[in-house]
């Protein structure tokens, strides 16, 4: 049971240092990531000695036990969602939504062109450079905004429901990039035509399934016998939207997130709802997902600072000022108050799992290896995109608290609910 | 994605199976059985449809994640069960538990020994077929007793401790199978000791951390920060004894087992206790034990009913008629009345979940392959065990109704209390 042993390591080592990081105030992500990294590199020091941990890449097992990880971390995220959340949001927050995705891509895609070496898979990779800047990661927005008892407020809504826009635009691009990784190269415009096809017939099925046939079995589910049915119930629904997807050559956690997304109080009830959610938050944050972080971690070449320090310096700054400028100016452009822009900015640019899940995709797609030899900044690119990662989910909750206490001394509160409740939700997902 | 197709096709038709069949009022775990029994008949069927599915018992990943399924219903098995009746457990109960499993032993090792074709294997075969029938499946007489309202009555508390005592002893025996399994062969006088040594090494170590580190940990986990970190823990635990038990050359089950055991109320409280056993449930019940059921039934071949009638009709009887005797025999010499007795005897004879994993190991290291060419009963061995887990499961319940029914008409209902609380629960494990 070689497998047991690995997963005995990742998880005694990710939750020990998830629980470190906790007590310092910051997401259990950020410890997880940084327990891989290190167990990574004594690994890489004393090969020898740990001989099943050091070829972890090339072992099936783990690698689909990781890919279970990553669909439940996008079901999990999906079931926190509230998708009606969407429906009550403003033009306002799409504008918001789209300029903030669309700048940092553009912005991604540029850094790329100016600096990676000629390929045919130099496309493809300036597409995930932006698309792994594009993304907004929801839930650190929420927790973040929770905690500063902000989440009610009008700046509050506009970046959840502007997050929520991004994450579902963001996993659209991942289509297009997951599409494109495996040619390398940008289809012709037919093949364009043929993905927008794909997409618009997977989100089509999707919601048509999610709206209309959700609801009725979530009224047969209170009548099932068998136990623990509401469960695999759910995780028929989710793989078979994931099997979907993959069918219709798009990328599994499509499938995963919407089948959450529907997965809603009002489709199954409330008792259904919570001891579901609970289960599958169980599976994820407590077994699962910190394999996946583990596994990132693993991967990551810490090197990456010292080799191509500037790259990664302006890849950071591009990070932070591609979402506060894209996000933020719409934002003021459409009358906000020059705080509340700053905020929407600052509060739009935390990236998390999600950006991880996308990093893990273009490592297996082989886009880190592309020109042969490999320059030094593909070569680090995953390593780079993963500390951008863990900097914008460490320093967004500062920043913004930071905001707060700085509106809050100069113009005191004046708007939202202060239901600061103690938030101890910080798998940063 | 091939392991979530693989995942999706066998969660739903098993799962789907198991609501019909308990909507029957059978357990879940006998229609997931038949849906595997099924669904590898059709797949043998028409090979070229199902390109996946046919060979399933080559793919690694799906090996690992039924091995997980193991592990989960093991360690849920080992929470469901309170270590604390075994303590209060009378010499009655331990002498009826002895002769109980030692008898039904005996008679499954002679049957192999009449039976099964000379083999360097064939020690381990008949071994192998004792265990299976030594075997008792304490949920499956538990939630009968529940059912019936007699779980508080003499002869329920007997059945449950005796039965408790007997699912740890064929761990013990399971331990000496996989030892044997290894090379074939009986081991010599010094091997046997070194076993021995093993074993109660083995048994040592997890008391010693069950009964004094865990109340510790389980003091020190209500002041944990990090997400779901409760659930990670016992996991931590459970692998960290599957990994000793693997160490010392035993089965890591016994690893997970012993660490469910000893994860009690007591120990962690009433509240982790709740909300870990639940997530355990999800994701034993809801998830990996309906693969593991589907695994079991595509292993098996239905033809062994035509081709060794004659042996499979012994061995259905034998695993009826030994328990029966073996426990049933005792309970009367100690003093109990005639039916109790008889429900004692009936009451053992349910098999469930541990004889499938036992038949499972057996299946992984070759058991069924020796002598070349393998004879027919050796060949249909492995379906004729997995029959009679199915036939004692199906009937046990049917017959202890009957007993209860006929005791009741005859002199009424002279003890135990009523709380014939509907009982949900039916994933006989």
């Amino acid at each position: 049971m070689e497998i047991l042993y690995i997963l005995l390591v990742l998880l005694l080592v990710t939750r020990a240092f998830g629980e470190l990081v906790v007590r310092l105030g910051q997401p259990a992500l950020v410890g997880e990531l940084i327990s891989g990294i290190a167990l990574g590199a004594i690994v890489a020091q004393y090969t020898g000695a740990f001989p099943i941990l050091s070829d972890l890449s090339d072992n099936h097992v783990f690698l689909a036990i990781t890919d279970l990880g990553v669909f439940f971390l996008m079901l999990y995220g999906g079931i926190e969602m509230r998708p009606s959340e969407l429906a009550k949001a403003s033009t306002r927050s799409f504008v918001i939504a789209t300029c903030g995705l669309l700048f940092p891509l553009a912005v991604g895609f540029g850094i790329g062109w100016w600096f990676f070496s000629d390929s045919s898979y130099k496309i493809a990779q300036c597409l995930f450079l932006g698309t792994s800047l594009a993304i907004t990661a929801v839930p650190v927005a929420i927790r973040v905004l929770m905690d500063l008892g902000k989440l009610d407020s009008r700046v509050g809504k506009i970046i959840v429901s502007a997050a929520i826009f991004d994450d579902v635009l963001s996993l659209v691009m991942l289509a297009v990039l997951t599409a494109l990784a495996r040619t390398g190269e940008l289809p012709e415009f037919g093949g364009l035509l043929l993905l927008g096809g794909k997409i618009t017939l997977f989100f089509a099925i999707t919601f048509i399934i999610g709206r209309y046939v959700f609801p009725r079995i979530g009224r047969l589910i209170n009548r099932f016998h068998a136990e623990e049915l509401e469960l695999s119930v759910l995780l028929i629904v989710a793989m078979s939207f994931a099997w979907l997807a993959e069918t219709l050559e798009l990328h599994f956690i499509l499938g995963a997130f919407l089948a959450g997304l529907f997965f809603g109080r009002r489709a199954v009830g409330d008792a259904t709802y919570d001891d579901v959610k609970k289960k599958v938050s169980g599976i994820t944050s407590g077994f699962l997902a910190p394999i996946f972080f583990a596994s990132i971690g693993l991967h990551m070449d810490i090197s990456a600072v010292f080799t191509v320090p500037l790259f990664l310096a302006l890849l950071v700054f591009a990070a932070f000022a591609s979402k506060f400028v894209g996000a933020g100016l719409p934002a003021y452009c459409l009358g906000l108050t020059g705080i509340e822009s700053a905020t929407v900015g600052v509060g739009m640019s935390a990236r998390g799992a999600v950006e991880l899940i996308v990093a893990d995709i273009a490592l297996r797609a082989g886009l880190f290896e592309h020109p042969e030899p490999t320059p030094a900044i593909i070569e680090h690119l995953f390593s780079a995109v993963v500390i951008v990662a863990i900097v914008t989910t460490l320093a967004i909750p500062m920043v913004l608290r930071w905001i707060f206490v700085w509106h809050g001394t100069n113009e005191g509160p004046t708007d939202g609910g202060d239901e600061s409740e103690r938030n101890e939700d910080k798998q940063g997902a």
